[in-house]
């Protein structure tokens, strides 16, 4: 294609309100164009990468079994009331009202509807298992939307959905789904990870999220460069630091620590490591009756080795802290330790209190923690002779980087991450019994599909794509979503005869071959003309200039080298073509 | 692909809702399946033949210069207010609030996005001409969805948009655009006629609707088999059909005609042709002051031969009515004619009333008419002897087949027809002036853009197809949007391993053409295997037996033939290749 019959705008400065680096360069590169909050049209150069992702994401799902649909942007309200996620789902959920005052869904995802499809469509185990996909536009009402497409309001997803006739099935179509993912990120050409994540309110035992890797995301994951352990931080199993508990050595000493109120303050004036102290965090839980009134509160005291930090997630998973906890007030602090938050302890106790200590915690010995009494602590605090052992002991920490895998394979690393896809297996509950979805079995039986759910967000790729892949001159898109494989920059395209006649000549090879190459008619100077490609980031430049040409070469650039190739021009076709990720 | 790779399911009959024969076929065909009042999901089968309508508008548009982009679904109401067409727009637009209490609209088209995105894009004449256009969901929310995919609320709609500097420019865009239009149309392989179609409140001097012609068509379109003339009926101009207006043959003579108050009735009863007598409707124009009360209403009379019916659209072109009218209240009516409806006339008119004649009536001598007197009639009528010339003549019928061509090249003849397409020259009014949407000229002086727009129904397209291409059998596809081109039958493909290998290699070969195959590998009996895919409307069929392969032969089979065509297995390829449209 030549340059002048699509549309490139690009800009010297992104507008004030991109604050993220793949935000600014779609702007600045003309890719997306803001028409109000998290809603962007998709300019001419964006649109092409979108189309890029999309035909990978169908292929590899069709070549998954996976069925293509298109299910409507507009929903019918009933059918979220049988799930009752219509009053359940918070004002993300954008609902509007049709002439008839009837309630209606823009869709932020598909369950129900696809749901309703299978409970029309399949009627019979012989008919299971069944993924149906679509890709459509989605609607997310965002509090604060930001970050361009990386939280929109208005975006693409490619939604899929899995019927299975039992649990075992279920997994098998799940597993399929994730191989099918790793084949689509491999495609794109982005490093990412696939890691455990947590299930939710759903529960359910299968869930990974696939993470584009990058310095600036919103994730933590946690890996083991030697084993294939990986996993979101709010999963991530943190094994305890210490083997055994020792047996105690000090004797208690009450401490003043005026004005000290955190770990590293009490450590730093103790002279002792960080690792010798504990932190105190206080949860409660309350009991409603029928009427919904708070008829018994519980205060939960946590205890987690001063240099770690409160896993909420693993948390939440504990029997009697599941149903929902809350971080106690200050007056229930008070009332139950005698002592404001900042020198608190487990030790000598007057009301009760539920101690749940991390496994570290639980092992540690010789230990400092609050004396329950405003600017003293205790030190040299020890299980069993100072204090009854714990209540629980569970793993409610996060991992931190050099922890010992939970699988024995190594020591954990940590890096940031972008969610970009997730699979889910769903079970039978939030959906297919709700609904009464159910198919006959070989008995003639009526059984709940067994469900999973698999999402990727096809406008978030670009975003993540761009915050893994740019540097200071604009994007370096992968080979596979580039909106251009190859820009042929001719230099005096308008005013030499023998560079047009070379550019146009490579120009159609390159489309023969079947490469998705962008000929540069536009008579831009070779600065600005160099700077638009790098900025729009595709990956592989050919310059063509009559100073070469009298050589006869042309320059080859990939987007990440520093220096040209110089080339024969009889050689580029294959030049190029052999740089290209097949 | 194998059948089992995608999702076939069928119905014997249709559902009690489907009202026309497109509806009911694709419901028992399983293309689209509903879920709410004009909104239906699209179903594998219905979702293949929409991506193949809309690669073909792709590349159909690509070829004429059009830049893809993409607006969204969601838009905020704020530019649709510098239009007016947010408070202008019925109860179709779809409107919406956000959590935040702000206006939005689910878009019907996107003349405001695109003329939006025009203003800060398109800064110099230098940049134009320029068109744009996207495939997207749309949305109108009808009183009465119904017919399926030919009036639904949700569909697919491809909206083009041109950009330019004056209007020869806007009229070579527009030109551009319907060729392409030509185009498209042509490779659907549906029998269409683009149609001069009215421009509305809009004014300006071209549009054309693309019609799919089809007997159970909603338009009526005008052409002339032996011109190029074509146009939308309520445009068609009507001559007059009497050259010169004869002088005086009869004297007055008023009849009783107790109860008979239709034209039809009074010249049966007087024994005259139709076309002796005049037909008289009264229409009514208000003028109101600047708080919006009646100060004036004038009557007027309008007259056409007792064959013809009057023609809202041109009527409301005419001076004194264009700015809007309405029919005459009964109370009207007998206060100026003093008499009831069904027997008025314009003559003796006692209170001012504006007389309008068609072409045709302005010519008539000796005609018949109501009396303004209840029961009675006047025959023998002649203007200017018995009553004054008509204060205006002019085309205010329906042309009918068998009228002479406005271009005198022949008669014309009517048949009827589906818009599917429409492309309009805007001009500047409508949309750049009041959006302030200007490029700097060479003089460095701001203009309007000159605007044009261009739809194409891409769902809608799969209604008027099969409106127009169907039997007592189910669809019958054209090659190009077919779901699948060929479908291959084996009987006994899962006991017969030579079937098997026969089917398995020949679709493998059609495969590897590019044809688009599937291969039916689901063990249904062939009667049943037959009916799917002429329901489902495939348009060519192989089948392949032991009985045939025995001698050495498959039947293939278009899907309008009536007998198959018995084709030696190592020619079957190439025998349905021949067969298949470039």
């Amino acid at each position: 294609m030549k340059a002048s019959q699509t549309f490139i705008s690009t800009l010297k400065e992104a507008p004030a309100d991109a604050e993220i680096v793949s935000h600014k360069l779609m702007m600045r590169a003309g890719m997306i164009k803001r028409l109000g909050a998290g809603i962007y049209n998709y300019m001419p150069m964006g649109l092409r990468v979108i189309r890029k992702v999309e035909a990978i994401i169908r292929e590899e799902m069709n070549r998954a079994g996976a069925v293509e649909l298109l299910m409507p942007v507009v929903q019918p309200a009933e059918l979220w009331m049988e799930t009752g996620r219509f009053q359940a789902y918070g004002p993300e959920l954008l609902r509007v009202k049709d002439r008839h005052d009837r309630d209606f869904v823009i869709q932020p995802t598909s369950e129900e509807v696809i749901t309703d499809i299978a409970r029309q469509e399949l009627r019979s185990y012989k008919q299971l298992p069944r993924t149906f996909y679509h890709v459509q536009t989605k609607f997310r009402d965002e509090r604060r939307p930001r970050f361009g497409v990386m939280r929109g309001r208005e975006f693409t997803m490619k939604d899929a959905y899995s019927f299975d006739r039992d649990k075992a099935s279920a997994l098998k179509s799940y597993d399929t789904m994730y191989r099918a993912y790793c084949a689509i990120f491999d495609r794109f050409g982005l490093t990412y990870r696939a890691v455990a994540a947590d299930t939710g309110a759903i529960g359910g035992d299968a869930s990974h999220e696939f993470q584009v890797i990058a310095d600036t995301g919103e994730d933590a994951i946690v890996y083991c460069p030697t084993s294939d352990y990986a996993a979101n931080i709010e999963l991530a199993e943190a094994v305890s630091l210490i083997a055994e508990r020792a047996a105690p050595a000090q004797a208690l000493a009450k401490t003043p620590t005026p004005g000290k109120s955190t770990c590293e303050d009490v450590a730093a004036l103790l002279g002792l490591p960080l690792a010798n102290t504990v932190k105190s965090l206080v949860l409660a839980t309350d009991e409603k009756d029928e009427a919904g009134d708070i008829v018994k509160t519980t205060v939960w005291l946590l205890l987690v080795r001063g240099d770690h930090a409160l896993n909420e997630v693993k948390t939440g998973k504990l029997p009697g802290l599941k149903s929902g906890f809350r971080f106690a007030t200050i007056a229930e602090i008070e009332d139950h330790f005698g002592c404001k938050p900042g020198y608190l302890g487990p030790i000598g106790l007057k009301k009760p209190v539920k101690v749940v200590a991390d496994r570290t915690v639980a092992n540690m010995s010789d230990f400092v923690c609050g004396a329950n009494e405003p600017d003293f602590h205790i030190a040299g605090v020890n299980w069993g002779r100072d204090l009854p052992e714990p209540d629980f002991v569970a793993d409610i920490r996060n991992v931190v980087a050099g922890d010992p895998s939970p699988d024995g394979q190594g020591v954990l690393a940590i890096q940031r991450g972008i969610e970009v896809g997730h699979v889910f297996y769903l079970g039978t509950k939030k959906y297919s019994v709700p609904m009464g979805a159910t198919f006959l079995d070989e008995n003639g039986k009526p059984q709940p599909f067994e469900m999973g759910c698999y999402g990727i967000g096809v406008t978030r790729i670009l975003g993540a794509a761009i915050e893994q892949n740019h540097d200071e001159r604009g994007i370096v898109w992968p080979d596979a979503i580039a909106p251009f494989t190859v820009a042929v920059c001719p230099i005096g395209y308008d005013r030499s005869a023998e560079v047009k006649t070379a550019a146009d000549q490579l120009h159609d090879e390159l489309v023969a071959l079947g490469i998705d190459v962008v000929l540069d008619d536009r008579g831009e100077r070779p600065g600005a003309m160099f700077a638009d490609w790098e900025l729009i980031g595709v990956p592989h430049r050919v310059v063509i200039s009559d100073r070469g040409l009298k050589a006869g070469t042309v320059e080859v650039q990939g987007r990440r080298e520093t220096a040209a190739n110089t080339v024969p021009l009889a050689e580029a076709v294959a030049f190029v073509k052999g740089r290209l990720k097949a």
